[in-house]
């Protein structure tokens, strides 16, 4: 015998009837989009426990979820609530991003804030806020100081959010904890397991939404464990023991979003994770410095080289001068050089407690090179590969950038690789603990990674990193990062990227932010199966298409010495950009984005495929009204196809104003990338 | 960059090309069942991760599948092991029920055991056991005793079911935690979400499947996450913090259980939960008897009585001598009385700290009334309701115990209503710690209740449980429980219990074990929206579909006393049964069950339908061969219709003998009930 309202009635008089009770009457508050379409309804159900739901042109988006916290050893804190009167506000401004995809933003939203007090004894308090935009909302937990809960131990967070509409839904599996790069899945809502987030679902009425979070600061990242049904329920990462997150209240947990948009290109569009995120605290930024850079890297990824020292060693110092002397050449500003620090002739992998951050392979002269580089105008790329062990690199962090400072590199790729061990931490006790990747120890590792570079005007490219939530509005250093599937499949996955890959990738992962995907490869064949699997035109378009303020030209050097015509858009397109506009797209199918350069008035357009040939149409609206441009075209030739013609490319140049429409005829893998040149 | 193959190769050579190395060759052993249709293999994949999956006739049913551990605070115990050469053996031997749905089980297995023993430093070693029957496998984890693992600090089991073919599935979802009562979800595989055990798969090829565990002592009880596609991951009940099981080496965990049959009328008469836990530990235990009762309960949950004090009051003196007039009359062994004891009155539901388990409310005798059943051949079924307040009731429990032995109480119901907190047990800290119905805690208290309850020749009805693993093997005391939705959803539930539910539990929770689900209601209306949705004919086929040692006769003695042509046969239908078949039957629609009385030569069936109407055949070949038998039949009549007409039952007699073919036509919601006497 168990019935939750049978028991709350007899809970609330329990010498009465059962039946006899009238439902408690719920309070409820809405709150609305600026643009009156969406509106959030936070209300509660007969046990007390808040539930919210989300609707947008009056159809239900989300239905009602509820909220909460399984707390340690201490009664769940999901009900029996008296709620205050809502408190309601809007905000709207207009903020400048120091480098990013579009110059301007605009934080627009209304606000709403209940206090939760618990009926009982305990009395244990939180504030519920959300933000309501016209491209979606976000919500947090807030709690503030108070005698009756002084320490947060958390277990697990009771968020719910429940799809009110069947879905089909894009994801990538969570439970490993350590790996983000996985191949997308493409499933109804009702075919997920345990996702990681970003996850984007397409709703039966056509509207798009994708659930993530923002401004993971000192907590556990969140994943998304489907119950039963449409029903989610947040599950943090696990930490070094059962307690997910440890805080002390006054603290604010991150934000839950739900991005919204019309159309998938509407959702590419939304800034929601920015804006929910706090302006930038480290002031002039203006040494984080976007580029394009190239580096000994693929030709370990081909078998070429090795990370590790001996007869194969990639980092030697007469590789680096040939790459700082084609970076020069070509308008590069960064080589980066991975395997010149001791440490990876070992068992790297598993432990790496080998890695010294300050000491070079003998082949590899830091201080010579780094000179040699500025003295072409070209900047070393340090490399901290930290095989996910936190507390080793730690202990080196500092030196390790003071080292880098004094060199003159200003950016340097983290790596935490790991799969099999967990990511090392030092705990409150001052010990080595074992931690994941998204645990709230690693976001903290992270964020000190962060702080501690930007004190020396180090930006950072995390690689195998904590997801991605938008700090990168509070502290611009945090320049790029990984976190999935990048073009290193393409050179040895079995299987690699599929065409798919990346029409995936701008409607999913992208919408937490920038990714270091490093493209740009012209040698097709590789020790993947299918090799690298689009055309050449395609791997142009990805300059455009996926957003990277760090650009990689991952190709060996003579690819591109032997193709100078196609290189010719990779080394003319930038990297930081004026504005960003998403002309269409559809996940995982196609999509183009269009851009204009941050310090010109020239506009950049990619286009990609999946596997499927297609013709799109690209009005060129975007163009300044009146003006000329040439527009020069690198597009699929007509036999152009990602499995028998990769390199069929047609290079071309013609006049077009902002009445015109182009048609853009993608190959099956292929892709079409544009510079419009303004006269 | 990450990926686990490229990664391992250099870890296993870090100098070489990663192309080059050839993966680890894998060790790999079979065990087949009796019958030789089920194998089991036994690899290893190429990061020396162990492996096993499951085919039947040679065609795969569950896919590889990895094992392991996750550990609080030091690495997985999941990979790089060394095997020991498999050792096997062969089982044979029947032993004997003291109660139960059949007298004589075969417990038939052919055995695998490894010992894996990890490369690395730490060397751990564990044994993987794997039992091969002619209807399914368990298998579990072995730990010896050992300087490098002396304490087990679980965090997680890795244990993965990867179904191999698509599947209907049949669940309850998890992660409440404290709720075992839901409907049954029927979606494909890989529309599950967090389930609980059983969990029943219908393959593509007609293989009907369940998982579960066998012999859950002292760890916590396993449910199901789908992590995506087919494949499943173990979820531990969740513990006082993030250690979900603490054990010191030498211990073994629960059995995993997959049981495997043709169709579902075979996945409904295995053993092989039973045959997985050990002989009987008590000795002579025939002190435990099963028998019909009838209760001061239904008219609780029909609100015209209280458990609460005051003139509502159920348990009085007056009602239970009334109760015990009834049984002595008709021939029940008990009378269960709830609402008797002090603490009623208060936040029981949420609390429990106000239950005395010795006190009575001053209008119930118990010395009195207990002397008085005897007078009459009948005992009081006593009753313990905690709340789920396990450290209270603790606290008072063996107290409890001995004063129901000294008053000749012989059969305890207990439960464990609580939905909003947690159970709350005494840590090894001595202090009161919330924990969860399945944890690791509750799973040592549950068997503590068991066996203190033994010392005194009581046994044990657990509600609200944890849930059934076979344990009524070891400790035949452990006589019956609830752990699903029971007939009280019927009174009060909105939906109630569909004309599906009892031909989902045959196939599903029953296949744990018996369950006190209190059939037998003849008053239809009731304050659930469609009352008892039933016919009669089916409430009386239930006393045989649904195994329950203590069987209730549930609805009001009035509605019994004004309908005695039907409720004969509950006064004839036994509880103890010599031989079981599972004639028919398809999970959710319908089952009929054929079940000899084990102390006479009679023979009874059941028959039960979902919405549907259905006729089925019933082959007599289990009744003896030339021998004749009288067939009391109680069937649907011709209007009969769970929606309409729920009392057309039409009762009459025939000769049979083992020739005979009965076609059985169930109504609607419907079912047939018969009695073979045998002549």
């Amino acid at each position: 015998m168990l019935l939750r309202l049978f028991a709350l009635a007899v809970l609330a008089l329990p010498l009465a009837a059962p039946a006899a009770q009238p439902a408690p009457k719920a309070a409820s508050a809405r709150v609305t989009s600026p643009d009156g379409r969406i509106a959030v309804d936070l209300s509660s159900d007969p046990d007390g426990r808040p539930i919210y739901s989300v609707s947008r042109d009056g159809k239900a988006l989300l239905a009602p979820s509820h909220l909460g916290f399984l707390l340690a050893d201490t009664p769940k804190l999901d009900r029996a609530f008296a709620v205050t009167q809502p408190r309601t506000r809007s905000f709207d401004e207009t903020w400048e991003q120091p480098w990013g995809e579009r110059r301007q933003i605009r934080n627009h939203y209304n606000e709403l804030r209940v206090t939760l007090k618990e009926t009982a004894k305990t009395a244990r308090r939180l504030d519920l806020v959300f933000r309501v935009y016209d491209d979606g909302l976000g919500f947090r937990y807030e709690f503030p100081q108070q005698a009756s809960l002084p320490q947060l131990n958390i277990r697990e967070e009771l968020t719910e959010f429940v799809l009110a509409q069947p879905a089909t839904t894009w994801w990538i599996p969570a439970g490993e904890w350590n790996r983000e790069e996985y191949l997308y899945h493409r499933t109804p809502v009702e075919e997920v397991g345990i996702a990681q987030t970003p996850i984007t679902f397409k709703l039966a009425n056509g509207t798009h939404l994708s659930i993530h979070e923002a401004a993971l600061i000192d907590y556990s990242g969140m994943n998304l464990t489907r119950v039963e049904g449409r029903r989610f329920k947040a599950l943090l990462t696990p930490g070094l023991d059962g307690v997910k997150v440890r805080r002390q209240a006054p603290f604010n947990t991150p934000w839950r979003t739900v991005q919204i948009a019309d159309d998938a290109a509407g959702l590419a569009m939304s800034s929601l994770i920015l804006n929910l995120n706090d302006p930038n605290v480290l002031g002039d930024v203006s040494w984080v410095k976007p580029m394009k850079y190239v580096g000994v890297w693929w030709e370990m990824h081909q078998d070429l080289k090795t990370w590790s020292s001996g007869p194969r060693h990639g980092a030697t110092n007469e590789n680096v001068m040939k790459h700082i002397d084609f970076a020069a050449k070509n308008g590069f500003g960064g080589v980066l050089v991975e395997g010149w620090n001791v440490g990876w002739d070992g068992d790297w992998f598993g432990n790496g407690d080998d890695f010294s951050f300050t000491r070079s392979y003998p082949d590899f002269d830091l201080e010579k090179l780094s000179a040699y580089a500025k003295s072409k105008g070209v900047e070393i790329i340090g490399h901290h590969e930290t095989s996910a062990n936190a507390a080793h690199y730690e202990s080196q962090m500092e030196a390790a950038f003071d080292l880098y400072q004094q060199v003159g590199v200003h950016a340097v790729k983290t790596g935490y690789v790991s799969d099999a061990g967990e990511a090392k931490v030092i705990g409150a006790d001052g010990k080595r603990h074992y931690a994941w990747h998204e645990g709230q120890d690693m976001a903290r590792h992270h964020l000190k990674v962060v702080t501690e570079a930007a004190k020396r005007h180090i930006s950072i490219n995390a690689h195998e990193p904590i997801k991605d939530t938008g700090l990168r509005r509070t502290w611009p250093n945090t320049i790029d990062r990984e976190g999935a599937r990048g073009m290193e499949y393409s050179a040895w996955g079995n299987p690699g990227n599929p065409p798919e890959h990346e029409a995936n990738l701008v409607f999913t992962r992208l919408l937490a932010g920038p990714m270091d995907y490093t493209p740009g490869i012209f040698g097709m064949k590789t020790r993947a199966p299918d090799g690298v699997a689009t055309t050449w035109a395609k791997q142009l378009a990805l300059y455009v298409v996926i957003y990277s303020p760090l650009q990689m030209a991952a190709d060996l050097l003579e690819n591109y010495e032997a193709n100078p015509r196609p290189f010719q858009f990779i080394k003319d397109v930038p990297v930081d950009w004026e504005d960003t506009r998403v002309l269409n797209g559809e996940v995982g199918d196609y999509v183009t984005i269009a851009r204009k350069d941050r310090h010109s008035d020239n506009w950049y357009l990619g286009a990609v495929s999946d596997e499927e040939a297609r013709t799109l149409k690209a009005p060129l609206a975007f163009l300044d009204k009146g003006r000329k441009y040439t527009a020069q075209i690198y597009r699929d030739g007509d036999k152009a196809n990602w499995k028998t013609a990769r390199e069929d490319i047609v290079i071309e140049e013609r006049e077009v104003t902002s009445a015109d429409t182009l048609t853009l005829k993608l190959a099956p893998g292929g892709g079409q990338a544009i510079r419009f040149i303004a006269r």
